[in-house]
């Protein structure tokens, strides 16, 4: 039995025909022709050759014509790794008029070359020992021209405000002023000094960078140097990266991937990959154990319901979202790879919290770096607030009394307010 | 002296201060803040600050408002490469409403990071020993599911046919019926074959896929079992994996970079990389010696104008195109960097070269896929068509006379017709 990966695409055109638009992608991409080959041929390519699973035509009164095509491709046609998946079913493709990657769904076979973040949400946890809450990160604010006690500083305010995560900007790369493994030295000296006064564990991501062929020796030499986290710039580098970094045995702490240059690809509605699928599904299949992205509230912003596909796609048990094809008992099975954590962020600040935690539940990363340095009473306090209002919203109190309770929350509440959930 | 690399932003905003939107990015990209910091700081920050270089405001009466952002960030907050340069200034921005990256200067110091190109135009027509016409490359047409001996029978009729170049289809990937390295070896034993019957020299670029740690070993294996050319999938894997194949000294090969996925970045006027930066400037940066782009001319087109500018960055030889700054004499220099093939592809028949030898000149890929091998006569019969072409436009005789002398232009002239310069 031959087994398929599927895509969903979305195409505008005003008059084409999507059924047959739809056999010349199904063709194109697999077997190049088929109504050329001799029967004899037939036989031996069918296996090769690409199937049109659905086509779902809209014509929407007023609005622009479009169909939802989906094509099931033959895993024979492919290596079992992500850029030759991209380049089958989104390379060429890409280039051919108004149309957008949706979706992915994967046949087992090639879901068993991913071993999935180490980590994910339950390990992340494990490391933290926090069970029952969102995680709180905190991100550097200035960092480009500032030396390592200028960093062991503003790391120290961060960490003595109970975050559990603080991720280094994206745009501090390697440098003289503060090469990686000193910031992950000064870093973790911070955390532990921190948390003699908070009792609480800390992970800290510090970002790779530099070439592509050097990146696993630089994780290596961070983790010897003591780092128990990294972030990555992962769609600079490519997905395949980052599963290399997320498989290997000696790179044996979370990965944090950053969304940059994401909003290349995902905005438009004609064009590019869906949001789900860039910094959802591939990043999970990747191995990323948390995953950043533009939160629906903030500065920077994006659709809600892309997040809450991003979410889906990031935190699915059910095989069915992820495989194509099998039989449905496999479907109704649950979904080996690792779940990852939601990083909703930009824009984030206490007022938030009933809503994010609304949106994505507890297992989340409420992720701020405005918001806890730009605190009226200092990063620390900034922290502080986040905590008191995590707190709260898990126990079912309301922003409005925590806030009488807590000084660092109702500071941050006079400067920001409160969103009602 | 700070030197500076400076991002060119297409910015869509009904009402935007688009001179205070400029200073945000200027500031928030590099620095963080600047007003809040103390006098002292400022003087130390100074070098590390992103300074706004131009603002151009249209408002076209019925159409939509935008600006021209130029904005120039200092090479002390990135490393010299690709990532580092891309994370920088359209990270977190990519995101960040209706903006697309319109061009790229880099500074001289961050160029001296990069070789380029090894061969680029010149070195691949020394490979070749042809020196005073456009290039003619062939595609294989269908790869997937065919053995050995069927793809060699392909390999040789495309190279009596005159080609200068055969490139493997983008989604042939490793497979076990055609193995790299059993590719190579069936296809440089009929371009010997085909070499004693036309004395002419071919490159055949097979194409690089699989684990990113692995393509600089699948690379020097193709090479040993005799390869003389790669095609890889840069986009698929980021540009610095191409840079470090292109650098690799061991890789003495020409490389053609594939536009697989480009589609997903250039064609939104709101969001994305423009062609120019994307299969442009930065594939000859990163080192390809040739690079496709979709034609104007075919079935899955580029506006023409797209197509230009990426010529026009694959072949500038004037320092002022590539490098921001320095001084005026500097920029008067002609660009260290070799010159990149410009392969325009998709649509091309034998009637187009005209066309393509008007805009884009001699130091170009006429490459056919369809061209070659749907002609009536066969596919060696399609190569010489399109080499008759070439000699015709070459020669300043018009594609009719030619015609009347040779049955095989005879005959793709009858089938595609011809499109007048």
């Amino acid at each position: 039995m031959s087994s398929y990966c599927m895509a969903t695409y979305r195409l505008f055109d005003e008059k084409a025909d999507f059924h047959k638009k739809a056999q010349g992608i199904a063709v194109g991409l697999t077997v190049g022709s088929w109504t050329d080959l001799p029967e004899a041929k037939k036989k031996h390519m069918e296996k090769h050759l690409g199937k049109v699973v659905s086509v779902d035509v809209h014509e929407p009164p007023g609005g622009e014509r479009f169909a939802d095509i989906q094509i099931a491709y033959p895993d024979a046609n492919f290596s079992r790794d992500i850029p030759a998946l991209l380049v089958t079913v989104f390379g060429k493709l890409s280039m051919d008029g108004k149309i957008k990657l949706l979706d992915l769904h994967f046949s087992e076979s090639f879901l068993e070359g991913f071993a999935g973040a180490k980590f994910g949400v339950r390990g992340v946890r494990q490391l933290l020992g926090v069970h029952d809450r969102p995680l709180l990160m905190s991100i550097f604010k200035s960092v480009i021209g500032h030396d390592l006690p200028e960093l062991r500083e503003q790391f120290l305010l961060q960490a003595l405000g109970g975050v559990d995560l603080i991720k280094d900007d994206e745009i501090l790369f390697e440098n003289p002023l503060t090469p990686i493994e000193k910031r992950v030295e000064i870093g973790m000296q911070a955390a532990r000094e921190a948390e003699r006064q908070t009792g609480q564990k800390l992970l800290y991501a510090v970002n790779l960078s530099g070439p592509a062929g050097h990146l696993s020796e630089q994780a290596k030499k961070a983790i010897a140097a003591g780092a128990n986290a990294l972030l990555f710039n992962v769609l600079a580098y490519g997905f395949d990266t980052l599963r290399e970094l997320s498989s290997d045995p000696e790179i044996n702490v979370p990965i944090a991937a950053h969304p940059a240059l994401a909003g290349a690809f995902y905005p438009s509605p004609y064009h590019g990959i869906a949001a789900s699928v860039l910094l959802g599904k591939l990043m999970r299949l990747a191995g990323a154990d948390l995953v950043l992205f533009p939160s629906p509230y903030g500065s920077v912003v994006m659709p809600k319901e892309e997040n809450l596909a991003i979410l889906q796609a990031l935190s699915a048990t059910n095989a069915a979202d992820y495989i194509f094809g099998g039989n449905a008992e496999n479907t109704a099975d649950s979904l080996r790879l690792a779940s990852s954590f939601p990083v909703p962020s930009a824009g984030i600040h206490p007022g938030l919290v009933p809503l994010i935690i609304r949106d994505f539940g507890l297992d989340v990363v409420v992720n701020a770096g405005g918001g806890v340095h730009g605190h009226p009473m200092g990063a620390s306090a900034g922290g502080w607030a986040f905590r008191q209002a995590i707190d709260a919203v898990v126990q079912g109190a309301s922003l409005q009394e925590q806030a009488g309770r807590h000084p660092e929350l109702q500071a941050a509440v006079q400067a920001w307010g409160i969103k009602q959930a």
